[in-house]
């Protein structure tokens, strides 16, 4: 077995151990790309990786059971079509367990009918997620993996530049993304989403790209992010066509010195909500707290969403090594929105940015 | 609220209502998407429609709802980063049901951690996947939508021609993935996979193209699908360079013989499992019962992937409207593998075929 492969399995095992979990139940995605470098192909045909305190093993469709080999030498329980998954579910569970399973830490993301299937193959056991087992290891990174978000960041403040050099009043929302798309794909990463929203559209936080042509006054969000060497970036900064308005300014200002304020309240040592409270309590203290409308931020790394999450209800201690984003905003109902989003790691005395792009706002 | 929403919802509570399901609850996805004709942005926060005898509801990220609006006029149980779901599901729990929920009918494929915490806020309540309520509805096609599928089967057509066309003594596998891709885009689709798979390599049945040159002598499994307009193609040919050797060639007689026998099976009214099994018995009285591996078909519609499927194990009864695949294979490990693939819309006289591309091997 490759060596990071067992060294995370130990890891792994180790925090079972303090969780008293009997057993780490996976589907493809996320968590086992986290811990094998690779994930078996996801469709509907129960894929399981069923991690014990001893053993491990794989529950794999026949189909899938060659290509997979190429990259782990695990044990495989395999199923063909014709039979179904029970018996090498059975056969797994009797591999990586003694048969007393009480808790059973899953996977959140994985499918629903593989985690019920598997939980009505363990009469009794109760269930918990992974935050306390694969989430709580993938959140602090290693200096390989800060290596990659590092290079992602430089690509993704060039498309930030690309977006900034494409706004001109008459070209739309979408026209600005293809720019990104097209620059992430020149620099060999794959383009993995793209909010421009102008003024108004500015003012919806996931707001979707559209055909809304650009003109004199608008501002602008540009949120974007791409995948290279399995690592994303996420950066979002502003640009308007000409000076904005002075409550654009002052919006703009308030949102700079949340980032500012969570920035300074980020240590080892501090309760992730803290980090949010930090941020929100500038924006609500200048009269804009019912326009800050989602968390502060979010861990990064396989993942653009992962633990730890920067908000009011994260109990989770930094700590160094942990990737996240801290993006405030203010969005204005039909005028305009703001958000300022840097991805930084956790050093030992505070957070180290990754992009190296001012957030000022761009007037082209 | 729209008419075929309206329309689907009296469906789907008629099915509810023979199976005896006091609730469905729906992730964001394709089920959603079949029903609204759009889905809400799929991340970690809960996200679920809930649809109950009598009335809808969606728990909803106070994030994503002004997005979602836009696109029905459902009502919204919303909540936001700082307070987490549970009041939101509570509220819309009671608008749905009436307190007693013995049966849920469960998204299969949303997040594991939305379908537990749902079954948590209902203590005593069973769960079942949605074969029967949503899944069995997505199975038959509307003519809207078979036209739908089959101009993307038309536009596959040309693309596996175009691949032909790549293949040439030098050029590797993921060089005629991105000719697949670049015809996919240039006719306004959206690739969604491509298996392009060299003799031995075509004996795995999900090879991941590769680097692997084409040379004198190849066999090559074409096996690609876009998305245009929300549907998808899948279509699987096989071409060579130069002429095959004998045991090619009655290995590729074989199945197509076995693709004849599961078109001439699948009639309404016939279980599924006929249909596999009819395939199949051609393949293992030529002997080759053993590298034949996989089902014989999968419905395809919003997904690549959905019910009916076409195995050993499927008890579903074919019926008009149904759209699958049939696409038997031989994979001779070391050497080479058959597939051939139609996507096929079962009308009341048997199927009717979506391609016109023959079935025979293109010798290049």
């Amino acid at each position: 077995m490759d060596k990071i492969v067992t060294q995370k399995l130990a890891q792994l095992r180790a925090t079972m151990q303090v969780h008293q979990m009997d057993l780490v139940a996976l589907g493809p995605g996320a968590h086992i790309q986290w811990l094998l470098g690779y994930h078996p192909y996801p469709d509907e045909r129960m894929c399981l990786l069923l991690i014990g305190p001893e053993h491990q093993a794989f529950v794999m469709p026949a189909l899938n059971a060659n290509a997979v080999r190429e990259h782990t030498d695990i044990e495989f329980f395999t199923w063909a079509d014709a039979d179904g998954y029970a018996d090498a579910l059975l056969g797994a569970l009797e591999k990586t367990t003694d048969g007393n399973v009480a808790i059973v830490s899953l996977d959140d993301a994985m499918r629903a009918d593989f985690a019920l299937n598997l939980m009505a193959a363990l009469p009794g056991a109760n269930h918990c997620f992974t935050q306390d087992s694969v989430g709580a290891l993938r959140m602090r990174k290693t200096e390989a993996e800060y290596r990659l978000l590092k290079m992602n960041a430089i690509i993704a403040d060039g498309a930030q530049q690309a977006a900034a050099d494409a706004v001109k009043v008459g070209v739309t929302e979408n026209d600005v993304a293809e720019v990104v798309k097209n620059y992430f794909i020149s620099h060999g990463a794959k383009p993995a989403f793209d909010i421009v929203g102008a003024s108004e559209n500015g003012a919806f936080p996931h707001h979707h790209t559209s055909d809304r042509a650009l003109k004199q006054g608008d501002t602008i969000v540009v949120d974007i992010g791409g995948f290279k060497q399995g690592y994303p970036s996420d950066i979002t900064r502003m640009v308007s066509i000409g000076e904005p308005s002075e409550e654009y300014k002052k919006v703009h200002a308030i949102v700079d010195a949340a980032v500012q304020a969570a920035l300074k309240a980020a240590k080892p040592g501090v309760i992730a909500k803290h980090v949010d409270d930090a941020a929100r309590s500038v924006i609500a203290k200048a009269g804009y707290g019912d326009y800050f409308t989602h968390r502060a931020g979010h861990g990064l790394g396989i993942e653009i969403h992962e633990p730890p999450y920067i908000s009011a209800s994260s109990e989770v201690v930094l700590d160094e090594g942990m990737v996240f984003s801290i993006e405030p905003g203010i969005y204005l109902p039909g005028k305009f929105g703001v958000r300022l989003e840097e991805i930084v790691i956790l050093r030992a005395d505070g957070p180290e940015i990754l992009s190296e792009r001012p957030r000022d706002l761009v007037v082209v």
